[in-house]
């Protein structure tokens, strides 16, 4: 069955790591019968720079035509004298609304090989393998009425809105006990229900969709503030976590930060009908164009592509063992090297298809 | 010069860890001329369980007629099938609401002596000096309109509302900046100015005010997922950072975590007329009533309030210096002692007040 994919490298090192992703999947149609073709097009600064829209229409329709799509990374200093609605971060939260993609899951998986990258004890991190599922479209990051403006008084106010319906926070706590069912079967819910009644409510609508429907999956409830310290302080008590909009953005970071090894992080954003698949990592302007990118988080996120919207866990599972094996080579990029050799992003890209 | 402080002492470890505090307040009278003499109040559960309020009037009236509240801790779950506003956290968002405690400092400071308690490499956080400037009384915490809400299609929706005004940005930017010139003269303010309106206009007014009257202290501003992660990758870059009351709330108690010694970290709660102290801390119910919490986050919080809100310095510092030498002489509280000899919470007063 031929599949197609939208490629939308976007700024930065987007291009590089992307080309990479591309070059294993090309392994794959040769080697082990996928049957995948793709088209590329322009999202975030690269969007605005040729369509003045960093969202176009062209890859709008693009987008909707495909199986999946998989991104690289928008944004830079560049762009960031434009208006907001222009800006290659605004392109990335309109193709996820557009795309409806409700849950993002930003697993954090330490890899034992790299240990040492991070921060952390490696005691402290060794097994960690946590899945953050975040809700993408809803929450504070799209809430009405939004602005700033002006008081009476002469002052000015800057203001969002916070808010969570039932059926929003349903589906995303579902996809996270399905995730959940598949792993340790723990999740936990994280919010700031103490303070905030969509927080609050949030808290009770998960609580009774586990009675209902999920009473096998363990389920636990935390204040957003103790998670910040309980993922430092104990990162291995944590399987699936589930939780808002804007916290997701901040743990699933702070998450990924203790595996040391912020190149490695694949990420997959997953609607009713479309999916999109990118590294959690940024555009990493300061070394576009150098070839020394990691591109092993977007051939993660390749693999999870392959997993989740092309039908093949089986080409996944080889991706990632071809990644594991990679390492366990002792072949490194740059940002896992801590100081001692090292390849490109090409020779990374070429070292996996040869495992393959 | 008399002084007279309100000693809240809460629920939980809160009566332990106060009366500690007041151990070596009660020293600082006898022999260095401090004039001090305090009242205790209810607060929290116990404000509920005695006056059916967690911030009861008698409480209101005490506060307001002291220069200064001693707090010690709030909450449990004796009280968590309570309504929201009886529960012991609405005690403390009124406080700090009636008493205009806009600003809260939270400093999270290694104490070389503790440096293995922190679960991340001892060169990663040796040294480390963060202080955490949060605005306290506005934001999310606050904002209007708020709560559950039936929708026309039978689903519900909870919501909540963020904002901030011109004036409340400018009052703990300046604390902010007023801060860092005591200190190594370093401003990080931190936002999701990408994403949400209010923090866009956040970051505008902390960098006109900074241009305006603060030019001589460095300024940078970090988005607060990235700010999640520096934290953990590089704490050491971080002075004084500024931020909103949920923002503050999380990265406050992720920055306490690197420390790996909460039990020793103070915070204070400033506005224009009133001023609170309190370890940050909770109530820790599963060990309250057993002589074994660590009362060095009260007392160091004393030292705060000597500092700032009973202009004596140098009683802050001499307090201070006795936490150095109990900890240079090897005295634990169980919570810091990784398995060796330790003390009870009196037997940690008792060092302190030997000390001075
Ligand atoms: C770039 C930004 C809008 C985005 C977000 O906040 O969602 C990014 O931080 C992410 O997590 O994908
Ligand atoms: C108890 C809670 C309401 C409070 C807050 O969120 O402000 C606490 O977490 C804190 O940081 O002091």
């Amino acid at each position: 069955m031929s599949v197609k994919i939208a490629v939308l490298p976007g700024d930065g090192i987007g291009k590089e790591i992307v080309d990479e992703a591309l070059k294993v999947l090309e392994v794959l149609n040769r080697d082990f019968a996928l049957d995948a073709t793709w088209e590329e097009g322009d999202i975030g600064g690269v969007g605005y720079d040729v369509a003045g829209d960093p969202y176009p229409e062209a890859t709008q329709k693009l987008v909707k035509a495909c199986d999946a799509v998989l991104l690289g990374a928008v944004g830079g200093p560049k762009w960031e004298p434009l208006d907001k609605p222009l800006r290659p971060e605004a392109g990335l939260l309109r193709i996820r609304e557009d795309l409806g993609l409700f849950a993002n899951y930003r697993p954090a998986k330490v890899h034992d090989q790299l240990l040492n990258a991070s921060t952390l004890k490696p005691e402290v991190i060794s097994g960690v393998d946590i899945l953050v599922v975040r809700e993408l479209v809803s929450g504070i990051y799209f809430g009405q009425p939004r602005g700033i403006e002006e008081l009476p008084n002469g002052e000015k106010r800057g203001f969002n809105t916070l808010e969570y319906k039932t059926s929003e926070i349903q589906r995303i706590a579902r996809k996270a006990f399905e995730a959940a069912r598949l792993r340790s079967n723990k999740v936990c819910s994280i919010d700031k229900a103490n303070v905030l009644e969509s927080t609050e409510y949030w808290r009770e609508v998960v609580t009774e969709l586990h009675a209902a429907e999920y009473a096998d999956v363990e389920l636990s409830h935390m204040y957003v503030d103790n998670a910040a310290m309980q993922l430092i302080r104990n990162p291995k008590q944590f399987d699936v976590i589930v939780t808002t909009n804007m916290f997701g953005d901040i743990l699933s970071d702070e998450a990924s930060m203790l595996t040391g090894s912020i190149g490695m992080l694949p990420s997959a954003s997953i609607g009713v009908d479309y999916a999109m698949y990118e590294p959690i990592h940024g555009s990493a302007p300061d070394i576009a164009g150098q070839n020394k990118a990691n591109p092993l988080a977007t051939i993660l996120s390749a693999a999870m592509m392959l997993r989740f919207s092309l039908d093949r866990a089986d080409l996944a599972e080889k991706v990632e063992q071809a990644v594991e094996n990679a390492l366990n080579a002792g072949i490194r990029t740059i940002d896992l090297a801590e100081g001692g050799d090292f390849v490109s992003c090409s020779g990374m890209g070429d070292a996996i298809c040869k495992e393959l």
